[in-house]
C-alpha cells in the first residue's frame, strides 16, 4: 500500500514537474510573442488618434464599434458580431465657462467641465455665493440655512496616504456621483466637485453622476473643478467669503440610441460551451482621447486571442472578446451581455477585465470562491519572473459584474495605479501617455491567466 | 527544560510581536510623512528647471553642489561638508551633424549625439562608407578588408523580450562602450551606435564610452543615433549599400577639475561608528537635465534623513546621505567616497544607492552575504503593505560599489524598469516625466529600509 502511494506519488509529482514546465514554455511564448508581435499598441493609436474620445451615443463611439470589428473580423476567429444595445447619449454642446467674483467687475476664470449626466446651467448661467464643504457629511451640519441659493463646493480631497489609489478614489467618489443629489435637498443652486486627481493640475476630471429620484424641476448642474482650480477657489474663499462663483454648460440628455457590444471568439476544441471572457470598455469620456480608459484594456483584450492564435495554442475551451458599450454612463453593455448570456443559459466560468489603465501590470484581484482561490494562487510562481507579484482577491471590474454567480471566477487586471488618476476622465488621458511596451506586458499577463485557465478549468 | 523552553519561546514571541508592530508603526509613518510632506519633488524641481543637465565639470554641476550643500544644510543634520574629488570634464561643444547620402547630393539629416568621451571629428567631419554589424562580435566576422576606411554602425537591438530592462541594456552596451575601440583595430573612422532605448523615437542617447590603452593618433570619433535614425540608415543601407555616411562633432577633453561629494549626516545615538549610506549621483549628462538619472535618486537620498526627521525618529546609527559626483564617466566620487572611508577606518555597515529612475518603487536588490539576505528576507511582509515585493539578490549600484567588503550590505532601490530607458542619457530625460507620487513612495520605501537597519543592525 505504502509503495503504491509512493508510485502514485512519483507520477503524480512527474506529472505536475512536466505540466508546470509546460506552462512555463507556453508562458515564456505568450510573452515573447506580446513584446515582439503585439498588435495592441497600433490598435491603440487607431483608437486614439483617429478616433479619439468614445462618448456612448458619438459617432466616434460608433466608428470605434466598426474598426474593431473590422479588426476582430482580420482575426480569423471563429466567430464575430455585435451585440445590439441601447445606450444613453448625453452631449457635452459648448465648451463650459466659470470664474470667481471676489468684487464687482473682478473674476478669475477658472477651468471646469461639466459632470457625465448632468443637466444645463439656464442659458445666462449660474451667479450665486459659494459654501465650501469637505464631502457630503457637511451639509447636514450645515443646513438649509447656509445652503439655500448658494453654489456648494465640494473640496474633498483624495487621500494622498494610500498606497492603492483607487482606495483613495473610492474615499470621495460619492461627492462626484451625488454631490448634486444631495445638494439640492438642501436648496444648493449648482454644484462644482473637486476633481478626483491627486496630482495638482489644470485639468478638469469629468465622470458620471446621477441624481436619483430628483424630480426634473429640482435637479441642479454640477461640473468639476481641476485641482489647481480647487485650491485656488478655496483660497479665494477663505480671503473672501462673499464671493460670486458663475458658471455655465449646456450640457444635454439626448433619446437613447443603438449601439453594440464587439464580440469575438475562439470556440473551444475540447469544452466549447465552457466560455473565458476577457474585455474592456470600448466607450470613454469626451475630453481626453480614452487612451489609460479604457482603450487600453480594450486593445489588450483583442490582443489575448490574437496572442493565443500566434504563439500556436489551441483553446480547449471557448475564448471570447467582448468590448462593452457604455461603460462609464450607464453600464447598459455589461448589463445587455449578462442578461443574453442567461437567456441563452451559457456556462461562463471565467471573466476578466482590464478597466485600470495601461500601465505596468502589477497581479489581478479575484472575485471567486477560496477554492478558486487556491487555485489561482497555486499559480504565483509562474507569474514572478513576469514580475507579476499581486494574485489578491477583489473586484473584477463593473462590465463583468453583472456576470456573477457563485461559481464564477471575476478578476481584473491590476496595473500600477499611482498615475492612473492623473489621466482618468480628463483632457490629460491621451494616447502618449501609455506606454508600449507597459500596454504589452498587461496583454501578455492576461493571454497567460486566461492560458491557464482555458488549461485546468476551474475548479467546482 | 521543556516548560523553560515554552517561556523563553513565549518571551520571544510577544517581543517580536512588539517590535513587528513598532515596526509597522514607523513605516506607515515614514510613508505617511513622504506622501504628504516630502520635499524631493521640489528638490527635483529645482535641480531640473533652474540648474539642468550636470556633466561632471561644468557650472551646472558646481551650481548642484552648492544648492544641495545649502539644503541639506537647511535640515538641521549633525555635520554637512564637501569631499574635494578631482573629475573629468569632457565638453559636447556645438551641436552635431549628420547625414547619409544615397548618391552625390541626396542626403538624409539623422538625429546623432556624441558619446561621453568620443574624440571629435576633424573639422571638415568624416565621410565615409558604411558597414552595419549587429554587435563587436561581428567585426572579426568582416576583417579589415570589409572595414578599414569605413565608418561601422553597430545596431544591435535591446532584446525586448527580457522583462528588467537593465537585462536587456546589458546585453548591448558593449558596443557603445568599446565599439569604437574594436571597431579602430580593423581601420574603422567612425562608429555610429544604436541608442540603447527600448522605444522607436527620434532621441539619440549618449553614455560613456572608452578608449583603453588605444593611442591618441588611432582614437576614432563615436556617435549615437537614435532608434528610428538606426532603422532608417539600416533599411537605407539595404537598399543602397554604398551610401556614405556624414558626421561632425567638436567634442573636446579639457584637465580634469575641482569638484565634490555632497555628504550630511544625522549622528547615531548608540552607535555612532556604524554607518548606514543612502546615496544617489549628483551629475547627469548633458543633454536632458537628468531627472530620472540621478536627480530622482539624490533628492530621494536627501529626503531619507528628512523624512526620518520629520517622522520623529532617531537613529541609534550614523545615517549619511552621499551625492555622488562624476558616477556617469568616470566613477571619480564613488572612488574617492571609498577611498576616504578606507583610510579613515570607517565602519560602514550598509550602502544603499537610488540610480534606477523615480518610477514605482518595486523593491530593492542586496550584493550581501547569505546570513544577510536571510534578515532582509524577514522583512518582507512589513514592505508587502507598500506594494514592495522584490527583495532580492542583485547589483548594488556603481558609486557604492568601490565600497564593498565582505561584511556589508550593498543595495539599490529598484523601481519599475519598463520606462527607464526611454529616458536615460536622452533630451528626453526631462522633470516632467517624474511622477510625484512615484518618487515620494521611492524616497519612502528607502527611509523604511534604513530605518529596520537602523533598528536592528547587520547580521555578522
Amino acid at each position: 500500500m505504502r509503495y503504491l502511494k509512493f508510485i502514485v506519488l512519483c507520477v503524480l509529482l512527474t506529472w505536475q514537474g512536466y505540466s508546470q514546465s509546460e506552462d512555463e514554455k507556453q508562458i515564456k511564448t505568450i510573452y515573447k510573442t506580446a513584446l515582439t508581435q503585439s498588435k495592441s499598441y497600433d490598435w491603440l493609436n487607431y483608437l486614439s488618434n483617429q478616433i479619439g474620445g468614445r462618448l456612448s451615443g458619438s459617432i466616434q463611439a460608433q466608428q470605434a464599434v466598426d474598426y474593431t470589428k473590422a479588426q476582430l473580423d482580420s482575426l480569423g476567429l471563429d466567430r464575430v458580431w455585435l451585440q445590439p444595445v441601447m445606450v444613453p447619449k448625453w452631449v457635452r454642446g459648448t465648451p463650459e465657462f466659470a470664474y470667481v467674483e471676489t468684487a464687482p467687475g473682478i473674476t478669475t476664470n477658472l477651468p471646469i467641465c461639466a459632470l457625465g449626466g448632468s443637466v444645463a446651467t439656464p442659458l445666462q448661467g449660474v451667479k450665486a455665493g459659494m459654501v465650501e464643504v469637505n464631502g457630503i457629511e457637511e451639509l447636514e451640519l450645515l443646513g438649509k440655512e447656509k445652503i439655500e441659493g448658494k453654489i456648494v463646493f465640494f473640496n474633498k480631497p483624495m487621500d494622498p496616504t494610500l498606497i492603492n489609489t483607487y482606495e483613495s478614489y473610492m474615499g470621495c467618489v460619492d461627492q462626484r456621483y451625488a454631490g448634486a443629489k444631495e445638494a439640492a435637498k438642501y436648496g444648493a443652486v449648482g454644484v462644482i466637485v473637486r476633481s478626483l486627481n491627486l496630482r495638482l493640475d489644470d485639468y478638469p476630471h469629468t465622470g458620471s453622476m446621477g441624481y436619483g429620484d430628483t424630480e426634473s424641476a429640482q435637479r441642479i448642474p454640477a461640473a468639476a473643478i481641476s485641482t489647481n482650480g480647487a485650491d485656488f477657489l478655496s483660497t479665494t474663499l477663505k480671503l473672501s467669503p462673499n464671493a460670486n462663483f458663475y458658471f455655465k454648460q449646456s450640457c444635454k440628455v439626448y433619446d437613447d440610441v443603438q449601439s453594440y457590444n464587439v464580440i469575438g471568439e475562439i470556440r473551444g476544441s475540447t469544452y466549447p460551451d465552457e466560455i473565458i471572457v476577457v474585455g474592456g470598455h470600448l466607450d470613454s469620456w469626451d475630453l481626453g482621447d480614452g487612451s489609460h480608459d479604457d482603450g487600453a484594456g480594450c486593445v489588450q483584450s483583442m490582443d489575448v486571442l490574437r496572442l493565443l492564435k500566434e504563439s500556436g495554442y489551441k483553446p480547449k475551451r471557448t475564448i471570447r472578446v467582448v468590448l462593452f458599450m457604455n461603460e462609464e454612463n450607464g453600464l447598459r453593455g455589461g448589463k445587455k451581455y449578462a442578461e443574453v448570456a442567461k437567456s441563452k443559459q451559457e456556462n461562463h466560468i471565467v471573466a476578466l477585465e482590464s478597466d485600470s489603465g495601461g500601465f505596468t501590470p502589477r497581479g489581478f484581484s479575484f472575485d471567486c470562491s477560496e477554492a478558486n482561490y487556491g487555485q489561482v494562487k497555486s499559480w504565483g510562481s509562474l507569474f514572478e519572473p513576469y514580475l507579476i507579484h499581486m494574485l489578491i482577491k477583489g473586484h473584477g471590474g463593473a462590465d463583468i459584474g453583472p456576470l456573477k454567480d457563485s461559481d464564477m471566477v471575476l478578476a481584473g487586471l491590476r496595473p500600477d495605479s499611482q498615475r492612473y488618476f492623473d489621466h482618468h476622465h480628463s483632457a490629460y488621458d491621451t494616447f502618449e501617455h501609455v506606454n508600449k511596451r507597459e500596454l504589452e506586458l498587461g496583454a501578455a499577463a492576461m493571454t497567460s491567466l486566461v492560458y491557464l485557465f482555458d488549461t485546468y478549468g476551474v475548479v467546482k
